[in-house]
């Protein structure tokens, strides 16, 4: 039976868990945070969601209070999700104080899941995302490949619908990735982006105002709803189902680069083992430079929080 | 094509979006929101969920300032949930503030689809959910089988849980129904409940218990989350189906009772257009009771806001 | 990752990989029959199908001729429908000939499955159905719990049909089982029926004329189509999810019946073990009856062929 | 509500109608089949299957010797697979004995579906596909647009898998097209193919086998089971699926060509008016010359049944 745990039931994890129930895929999904009323509260609102639907994944809680995390013990996937998205509002969503902030929740974690037994896949949602994919790797003690981050998944769904939008395509023809830094330092690799089955290079686009439209898309979400959830519990449950049909899916997620000794948003095969191996894109020289500076800037922020 | 309209972009409309894009059943959905920045947020961020699958519904959105509300006109449903829960949270959850509120905006915003053209199903989430129901008809225009609320069916749902769960057996074998308000005098019809195929009363459970379970399950979701999305939004996707499909459904919703003249939770049968007609459960006298006294409680409520 | 085997290609085992590939909750199907042509075939017809939707199930084939079924080692269901229905047809669906051929080749199989070291559960399909089941269990020495069969599902399902139809409802809305033999001595429980929460006894309908319209569908399809395979492997492919997800769902299978050491259609709960338990659900004297008697053919049958 | 009429229930026909009521996207499914009884069968089966499932698709018959075909007036998509694949095994497969008899069966059914006043879109599954499409369009008189075959979308998956088995990558992972007759003289547009992101240049394969490849896994399957049906039902719903949808979606079909006056398989975007336009995908000279050898094939083909 499939199992999957959630810790952190935030927006982005209370959707995750809501997408995962309605797809009915996971045999049992395991809730852990803090507050525990909100877990109880979450548990209750999926079992009613469940009652209604014909799909029947159990749905249980791990006392966060518990000596020993044993819920944690026998799971295929656990999803990081922890943080505080309240209190960032209340710093004008500062990036630096989201990385004090999440390094030290990551912190506060990790030995509980290392003590727990757990020994399959995480993937890390929480921002910014490659760092505490790092850092998460680093104090569970998992091998690399056991660890990976939503990454860039997300701004490559947006590159697909805004290049479909400009050529007045469906998204679903549009391929191509999203590189780099789950933040602003990100960026398309144009070079592999086709539209069906032409490269874009076909067209005379304004890449820069489509990269920019990427970028924006992020904050237009963010100022109307001060989180973003749909995208992004939709993406990490495509990533979870990819582990547990052990389907050697190539995603673009935040992956363990062994050169650069971190981890940032590339490409890597997905299957039971978290990324199989790398896939490595050929990138022009921009796009290599790019993706240099994208590792400088999650290097940088890593050795703010490193311990 | 199937077209979904959703009046009110809380966590209800929002969640109930998502539902039926990752469904994929329905081909185009319109948003409405008085609050535009929250209703394009919605929108990008469904485009970023559509673009991770494999369903092609389109978001488009409806300008709320609009004269005309073009975008209603041929819609087959229109799903209502507009409110202002953040203000009733301000008000310790009081139902005669959100009374008042709820149906001031019902008000304001039935016109707008009288005008529109609109001439498909409405279905009401909006609370007190019997009384915006009959204010919406009232106020439309439509006809009584044309709008209906969703009624008792998260308590039904909740019933089939509470049941399960005392007796160790899987929601979905435990069928029948709630009845009444859509509020704490809402009652379970005991006389129609199974449990894999045996009345519920070859077992000796304490029933009163039971209620009170139903009636706490909302409670505590509203204690840990500060108001309930996953159920109510799959409860509402699951009668916008049946309509949409015309199954000729036995749903447990709100529907007009033309001897009390008003709506009330109840089994009706759904389809294409809206209540084909309601189905007369037979009712112990209690139960029969029970549903006076909640039509009364509704009664009330509604003459405090009537026109 | 949940894994699924398949003996026997027929119509039947091929459409229920059909619907476990479109379904995408099994993570690999491993497919068995003596013709090999027969097997290849349908892993490319499936790996054709599966590249056209975005589920990742792995299709592998198990050598008939091989001396270890190694594939099946791991499974954790195991779908048993060989038979040769072409034969049968020629032998004017002869239940005889087809219980003296289809027990052959229980016998011939059971010590391969054995051999494999397989330890999960059996979902017997071949007919007739109760006494292959009954073959299974003995010949591969599982426990009795860990085998079952489709039993009355399909006669459930279409008691559903023809009570919604002859009452105007929905067959969602329709509850209740049949039980006993999976052939022409199989009973509905009347006593279990419910319509849109009501008793089947508030309307009068003629119960015998409906129970013949139960019989007479599968004789219509297989009229029709000289076999039946929609709803089969959509029944078989319900019991294998209720399995896989550990859901303790009350489901007409045959199971095992201590008292009358066979299997016989009736209700049980099933859970990631096969059954549970079996439920007790209370039979009028004449439906008491009926199981008898439908126990008695079966046992007859079972003479015929025991080794 | 969508609906969509299939005529012809062969493997292909009767496998579309199961997953189109697996998926529970349309709501009523027409049958048309000159074999009444098998018609009804396959209603039966159909219907024991969806009592099964939570889906609510309604299958209705249309009388074969009724004066009008009046169930298909009203349709969305009409799928045509009439044919008589049992003849033509015992024919060893000859096309010409195959395009005689099929270009026979869409002259009788053709003018019913014109008066019946059908006025969607039809998909033609029926082989030779594109001849039959040309003959369906002529003798319905609908326009182009409204005409289009499943073409070349079956050998471009078959592409995605043989491409993704020999670099060792999903198929989901493998884009590009199938261009062509439906038949021996397709061809793979190999400049249009990419793997994650990456030309297929970039890998030294041998594309000859890869194509021999392709053409051989629609023997394979016809050597093993007679009949291919799981591939091509999921690409005709998923045909169907964006029609219904209005995805305007590029998939690989049979569409009319205006300068070659032919139906034949490339780039088309398909939508609710069936193809909106074609897409005139880059080729090489040699993909350019084998697209004209094919467009020479089918209508060479075509002459010899033409009116």
């Amino acid at each position: 039976m499939n199992k999957v745990g959630i810790i952190g039931l935030g927006h982005v994890g209370a959707t995750a868990a809501l997408v995962m129930a309605q797809r009915g895929k996971v045999g049992k999904i395991v809730l852990v945070d803090k507050n525990q009323e909100k877990a109880q509260a979450e548990q209750v609102d999926l079992q009613d969601q469940i009652a209604l639907l014909n799909t029947d994944t159990q749905v249980v809680l791990q006392d966060y209070e518990a000596n020993k995390w044993e819920q944690l013990q026998d799971l295929d996937v656990l999803i990081f999700c922890a943080g505080q998205i309240a209190l960032l509002k209340d710093h004008g969503g500062q990036r630096d104080f989201e990385l004090h902030m999440t390094s030290k929740i990551a912190a506060e974690v990790a030995p509980k899941i290392k003590a727990s037994g757990f020994n399959g896949v995480i993937v890390n949602i929480t921002n910014p995302c490659d760092v505490i994919a790092r850092l998460l790797q680093e104090q569970t003690g998992l091998a690399t490949h056991q660890v990976l981050g939503t990454g860039t998944g997300l701004e490559t769904a947006r590159l697909h619908h805004a290049v479909g939008q400009a050529l007045k395509h469906n998204y679903h023809d549009v391929t191509g990735y999203v590189f780099g830094e789950h933040g602003d330092s990100m960026f398309p690799v144009w070079s592999s982006v086709q539209v069906a089955g032409q490269s874009i290079n076909n067209w005379s686009l304004n890449l820069d105002d489509l990269t920019q439209k990427i970028v924006t898309g992020g904050y237009t979400i963010f100022a109307g709803k001060q989180y973003t959830n749909n995208g992004i519990a939709t993406w990490v449950n495509l990533i979870t189902e990819a582990i547990l049909s052990n389907a050697n899916r190539a995603l673009p997620v935040s992956a363990y680069d062994p050169q650069l000794k971190l981890y940032i948003g590339q490409l890597a095969i997905i299957n039971q083992s978290g990324v199989r191996e790398l896939v490595k894109l050929p990138l022009t020289k921009t796009e290599a430079q790019n993706y240099q500076n994208s590792a400088q800037t999650i290097l940088e922020n890593y050795h703010k929080v490193a311990p």
